[in-house]
């Protein structure tokens, strides 16, 4: 029996399986340090298209194309499609699935979109309601800036406390067991469990501060998990926000030593794993959808597939950031989305 | 055991419950022919607010607060919240709903996104994933017309296929059995399976003609289902789409038509049942995600609860339309969900 545990988690008795994945970047992230682990590094980060919507689109079209390739999987063995992404009633996903045909259950998360498809995924897996369904989230540094903050061409100052929006697409196979009821051959990864996140919201009203945002989501949501699965922050090999970067990290450690919990020696994040921000220029760290997405495919997934993690606690974090709240002077409330990954 | 049926088909054993439903409307609806069956008609559309995306806000928030009082149960009762709206950024729910504090996924549907997070919280259920969950979603004429069209200052024309976004909230609290195995007291009507979209794009660019856009969506999703549980149009009392108003109906009922479908005899719409458009000049009728959320709320599962009818087939129906991809040149591509609801 799948187990409710605690206040929003979720324990699986048959985990399903990461079969594959995928990751398709932009130039930016092919030249940071994680530039040799992607499986597409784009020459131009247009992809071809005339809008950079439409290249955001192409990143989903893409990293789902490949992961369906590596899991040797037809479109129409796939069930369901969680995805989305972050711009205004979510286009790239829309434009980017809309020739799979696969029945789609939009999602909208903000930044901790993949881990919210992820988890869905997950429990339609593990409650037997599809043998396959498949995640997906992107997003493209062009369309964000466009969508939440200055047109490119205006070449504002940021400050160092802003994140730099990742140009990528990431996509996920999740099955469970083989209708033999034998374990598919080589699955990536296994999530034995979720955590849900709930909004949390510090009144923070500074979009160039994403990471203080999301910090407080991020804790809320560490601190359920642990309790909820009766764990200290050492059982897990590692413990990986999504997009908080340098400043929101710093805050997250903070907040968990004053409830009593020291992430210290296994926290790292994906926007912070990305890039070389000193050398890139990329202020606090990487951040969007696609940020976690690409990483956990490229980096994460690698060395639990190579048994060199052993269970990593996945916690993509969303800044609930839109333009006009924010100009109607709103603040910016968080959210953060967990998924228990261990190796097979 | 729950049942895959057919292309994105799901048959659930032990059908979730509805408990409540609840139903809050600006003033227009109210004067409309369903004025009588709401809970609440606000006295002004701001709902108190400063703001037309905080009133949104308010209509979420009231709504789900009825739907709890109604069932009895306090907010930590349900464990998973599935919301969404059609602002940017799904920020109508995101501060809608934060001061409840409930684990949460956000969607995007469109206009159909009632029906995606039935569907989702139905699953939910269905699976012992939670005991109980809720659904809400909402729309609000004025933040609408302002995401996506005109500034309401500016009284642009409307051409007649053009449809009226509903100000109106709805939530819904579903159960599954009580701990003890017993039924809960009174439940409105029951979830006993449902087919989840794909998006089907036409290619149609007017975004004044949303029911043409949305009714190559409805017939798949619609024939899919009859195929799925192998059923005639008949074998529903009704079937129910979201918002296709007059215009979209036409095309609908012709298109299953062609398909060897005739729905003529028991479909109807709830953008249609909601307004009475000579007298109130809502143009093809009503729109939006709280549309077929209050209208279902209000009257269908009225209908039920009292057996007057045995089992629907409610398909709220989207528009997958951005004013960025839109003023791209890119189509309007549609999406439907359908929530097979039977009385208990």
């Amino acid at each position: 029996m799948n187990q409710q545990i605690g206040s929003g988690s979720l324990c699986f008795s048959e985990a399903p399986f990461i079969l594959s994945s995928a990751s398709v970047v932009g130039t930016k992230e092919g030249e940071g340090p994680l530039g040799g682990c992607f499986d597409v590094i784009g020459s131009d980060d247009k992809f071809g298209q005339d809008t950079w919507e439409a290249a955001e689109s192409s990143l989903q079209k893409e990293a789902l194309t490949l992961a369906l390739g590596k899991a040797r999987c037809s479109e129409n063995e796939i069930r369901y499609l969680f995805a989305g992404d972050l711009l205004g009633q979510d286009i790239a996903s829309s434009f980017g699935l809309k020739s799979f045909e696969i029945p789609l259950f939009g999602l909208y998360g903000a930044c901790s979109t993949c881990g919210e498809a992820l988890s869905l995924a997950a429990m339609c897996v593990a409650a037997g309601y599809a043998h396959r369904a498949a995640a997906v989230t992107s997003s493209h540094f062009a369309s964000a800036e466009k969508q939440f903050r200055f047109p490119l061409e205006y070449a504002n100052q940021r400050p160092l406390s802003a994140t730099w929006t990742v140009t990528g697409g990431g996509a996920f196979v999740l099955a469970g067991k083989e209708p033999d009821g034998g374990f598919p051959a080589e699955p990536l990864a296994k999530i034995t469990g979720i955590t849900t996140g709930k909004i949390v919201d510090y009144g923070i009203k500074d979009s160039m501060n994403m990471g203080a945002a999301m910090a407080p989501a991020a804790c809320d949501l560490i601190e359920r998990n642990l309790k909820d699965f009766g764990r200290k922050p050492q059982d897990y090999d590692k413990i990986v926000t999504g997009d908080l970067g340098t400043v929101g990290q710093e805050i997250l450690i903070e907040l968990l030593r004053e409830r009593g919990y020291d992430i210290s020696g296994v926290h790292e994040d994906c926007g912070i794993k990305i890039y070389d921000s000193q050398a890139q220029g990329t202020g606090a760290g990487g951040s969007g959808c696609g940020c976690s997405a690409v990483t956990l495919s490229a980096h994460y997934l690698k060395l639990l597939k190579n048994k060199e993690l052993s269970r990593i606690l996945f916690v993509p974090t969303g800044a609930l950031l839109s333009t006009i709240s924010f100009n109607e002077g709103q603040s910016v409330p968080g959210i953060a989305h967990g998924v228990v990954i261990e190796a097979c």
